[in-house]
């Protein structure tokens, strides 16, 4: 069956800065979700909360993701490796295995940098998976492309979180960002969208505008999916049950590549 | 000069139901349409209506396809034989050669039911064209790629309806479909596609926010094309006679094959 | 760096037309463009204009290309000589070495006519460049491969104004025309689009619904581009310096062809 987790930002980022992401991650677990997606950006106290969540989900025996909101490299191209190990730090306090981070200002003066990452990352005990998100230098095709091709070149391989949605921010077009890096893709975030006139807002993929399905079928099978846009409404178990389901029942019926 | 047909819902489920198909039938063909699609789901007694409709339209030459509301397989897999047998009666009564139906809830435990359709179909007269609906299991591509995979192995090929609407419905892309499956095709519904909020809409194709022309140039050429988004307005003559010649515009210009 | 043009019509017919081109040419370059593409429809009176226009922006070393609103082929598919001569002409006042027509009647019956249009460009100077217009004869990608292939059989081959945004006013798909003529493309009209029920509006690329950078990629490199949607606000020109100072950062972050 799928494996579906749950980015605690669906619940809405004011709700979850409230409540906690303790809250929502059992709510989502509860919901039949397989793990979650810790968000680094909604935490109020990392050092009080992770470890608490870290209990609560390994006792569930659920899959944890740590998603870091800060980018890999600074705006020089240089590593930023205090931004890499404060996201560290807190994927161990979490027990995450897979750290989720964006490349930031990554460009051609940091080809050199991937030792260093490499060195960094060596014996951490955590996969760093690079997603591609809703700005030009870490979310364009030819960031993202030319960043796996370096890192291939560099004996680096890393793999990646495919964020089926942000590719419209940035005018790319999923399906040839598929076809394109799709093999390097390691977890995938759903995620619909509906143009709005002054901006591009996240909606479950059944609303979706896109035509999200064939650029699923290209990705690799067996990857853990999930959902990430707004699960809203009076009875959020029911609203996160539905949506979990729902996922699971489109991998169901992706059918082989065509 | 490419052979148009009106599907008859296009004029508006109640409407059709109030004033019956034969009135929607007549103004089709004196719209200039060179044949109409009756509808099963819009009958409101088959029996008298078949006909009469069947009289009518002989008389003037007008190619004549029945569509079915019924899925041919059973939510169990199963072939649909009642289903089946109630489709090829009504055809019989319209005198329609052509039966459009779409495959409901066949599955991987259909796949040995093609010899049962053989079967049925055998000495009928009448060519089953199976179309892609609004449903994951009916219209998705890999859904119906399979399925036309499937007959073919079977030694049961079967044509198929290419609606160019409802792949948006399910979250795939027309293009990609008529690409994967475009030769199987041996009738086209028209109909463009414009997102609200909640739904998708069919509306005509100059009207399309998806790019129509680029998947119907995909498609085997000289095939009949049916109208099936809404004809309305206070002249339903005019309207129908503007989106006839439309559609006769659209496959003098479509050019070969690119 | 990305060289960019500003199509004066950017600025709004009626604007543009009380003001004068003149006058929105001199902001365009105080914005930062490389040159401007002047408007023939948009001429209160060519023969005072377009000299005065070319003094400005020759003083300025200012890319001058001319738009002529006739189509280079009459309804009837003869080459329209006398819409060619006025165009010549107008582009000769303006000092324009660059003239941009849509192809008009174009069609099956105008395949003899390269000679005349071969001999009347002959000495004149002047690179004509077809463009995708909002039409199906002169803008579907039928229209267009089938023009540039009889050219290029004629032994008279033309460059292409390829716009962007164009194509969705016909159901094209950019990235398949880019893919099928994008070789010919000498110039690009940047326009991003958004569909409004009734009918599609020109925007920022940046605020376009379609996924615009992909077909932007698979263009030649190197060519300039120019600016042809609504620069709208109170402060022209810092709107103006924004979308040119985006536009060449498009260009510098679109990435080697994936």
């Amino acid at each position: 069956m799928q494996q579906v987790l749950v980015s605690l930002t669906s619940f809405g980022a004011s709700e979850v800065r409230r409540h906690g992401q303790l809250w929502f991650a059992r709510l989502a677990l509860d919901a039949g979700a397989d793990g979650v997606e810790v968000r680094g950006e909604l935490l109020n106290d990392a050092a009080c909360e992770l470890p608490q969540i870290a209990d609560a989900m390994r006792e569930r025996g659920a899959a944890l993701v740590y998603s870091s909101p800060e980018g890999l490299w600074a705006a020089d191209g240089s590593l930023d490796r205090q931004a890499l190990e404060h996201a560290l730090a807190a994927a161990g306090l979490l027990g995450a295995p897979r750290l989720k981070m964006s490349i930031g200002g990554y460009g051609p003066a940091s080809a050199g940098t991937f030792a260093q990452l490499a060195g960094a990352l060596e014996g951490r005990g955590v996969e760093l998976v690079i997603e591609n998100d809703q700005t030009v230098a870490a979310g364009s095709l030819a960031a993202i492309g030319a960043f796996f091709a370096d890192a291939q070149a560099a004996g680096t391989p890393l793999g990646m979180t495919f964020d089926l949605g942000n590719w419209h921010w940035v005018g790319e077009c999923p399906m040839e960002a598929a076809r394109t890096v799709g093999q390097r893709v390691t977890y995938v975030h759903t995620k619909g969208v509906q143009r709005l006139p002054a901006k591009w807002v996240a909606v479950p993929l059944a609303d979706s505008a896109a035509p999200w399905r064939p650029a699923l079928r290209m990705l690799p099978r067996g990857l853990p999916w999930a959902i990430e846009y707004p699960l809203m409404g009076d009875d959020l178990l029911a609203v996160a049950r539905r949506e979990i389901a729902q996922l699971r029942a489109v991998s169901a019926t992706l059918g082989a590549p065509l």
